[in-house]
């Protein structure tokens, strides 16, 4: 449980399709990016303009994460609620990285331009869980963030980027 | 256009099928209420409970309510993005009342617990709108409030609730 | 502790002074109203022009309470963050009412406007308490609820309103 | 005027006093970092502990800002309301970074530890001005963006920092 986070809800569209991995203990996480577009009057024109969109790299947990590879594609309008969090990495030169990023805790297809048919899935067993997740992200990574040791869902497949270079540049 | 809007995200489960309807000009509207229920720590038995829900009254417009109304059914989990609204009405002993409802931006139905088949519209000619009716709201209601000369869609089917019976009371 | 609440983020003007109480047990309650007007771009007279205001009733707890009583008056433009609530009640006829409110986590003077002298309080012995009552709030009222029982500030003046009097009608 | 903004608000304290400058056209601009510190429960101690802070950098237009400067100092903290904007800027190496920054529209100080003495501003002649930096700011820079060309309010005070400096890294 986490109090005090700064949460924020953006609209935008996946600027690619979701990426799913799994942690060793079976976790799923999917990560994705939404870009934002805010439009502008422009005053000249007397017209709406595109200003410079907003680009936020996503983190879902679990069951949401599975429901979002399977139910998302690259260009999909999305409502996404979550908490912002920091990020620090090393590059390969050693420099040091921040990066801001959304822990999401709600995500869904916008009914904007779009229908959906939704489709309520079996609880499973042991399953729950989600919530769980939300509250655990309070230590902000550390021993729980299946991220750190995550292996590419398709992994083995020859070579390619190794599980170190989770180390030294962000995973997406 | 308007600036100063108070905004929220509320996420929660629809407690009824939407009411879809048309204005005498043809726009569509979409109205629903959501129940969110927030979960607390209960430190006698140290398990989690459900708290007061808290519930809110939803209008959608346009092709989005028309959306809301193909894709949303009683109990779907949403995420819902809008801007706060004030409404004052008279009741049938001529008593004012003041609630306070969501003039909603954007909708999704949540994937925490589903998956969705997500299919876009197809651009239609004339069509936009949507976002031109986000723009125009900002005068709270007044000649562009289709809502104030509603008639059910499916009007006509014998009397029952007459029009003037939504100026003494709330339509939904 | 409570997760899944609406929160809200306002921005407006104190309609009055806020009215300061204490529990019985000594904690410190104050209520304010909050007006939010938001503006408008009126196209025919390509002029920005204030749109309806929206009126939320607003409490805060503790040390807090004591502070905004202390630093706001009526007018004072103030951004306000906390959680929706919805309270019900049963007014003298009988008839049940409900209202949303707003639950104040925090709240500040706007500098847009105005400057501010800030004096930090010494952060007394046993105090803390304000996030408890964060915590404590999930269950949305009941035993925990110091209003329930609440008794103006300078009771025992001479009657008027009398205790009894909360249970029938919203105390501010 | 602008629309589809991702708006945001943070709580939490100024790592530094305000930094306060004067575009060329005499329009002020206060820049500042707020960390906020969520907090989590750990379970094995059954105690709240910080959890990783978040760092936001934060612009602050015209009055607001100097407002901001004369009421605000390092360690305080604050309520801040805006809207998330990326900025991307070339290293002296010639490499591409981005940030996301805060540009803040509201801000004041928490009353949750403190009082205040508001003191409203005399709305001077052709004042304004605030609301139209909010609405220009749609265009994410370009010509109305006084930081391109910015020189620190004591500038000339002997070398130091070079105007092109703020080419080639963040301003702050």
């Amino acid at each position: 449980m986490a109090a005090g986070d700064t949460t924020i809800t953006v609209i935008g569209n996946l600027t690619d399709d979701p990426e799913l991995r799994f942690t060793p203990s079976g976790a799923a996480v999917a990560k994705f990016r939404v870009a934002s577009t805010p439009r502008y009057m422009d005053k000249s024109s007397n017209e709406w303009k595109d200003g410079e969109p907003l680009f936020l790299s996503c983190t879902v947990w679990r069951q949401a994460a599975e429901n979002v590879a399977e139910s998302l594609q690259r260009g999909a309008r999305v409502i996404v609620s979550g908490r912002l969090k920091q990020r620090t990495y090393e590059t390969r030169e050693g420099e040091k990285r921040t990066v801001i990023e959304l822990e999401v805790d709600e995500i869904g297809p916008s009914l904007r331009y779009a229908t959906a048919k939704v489709q309520k899935m079996q609880r499973s067993g042991g399953g729950g869980g989600f919530g769980a997740s939300s509250g655990g992200g309070g230590g902000g990574g550390g021993f729980d963030d299946p991220w750190a040791s995550a292996q590419p869902a398709n992994a083995g497949s020859g070579g390619g980027r190794s599980s170190s270079s989770f180390d030294d540049e962000p995973p997406f």
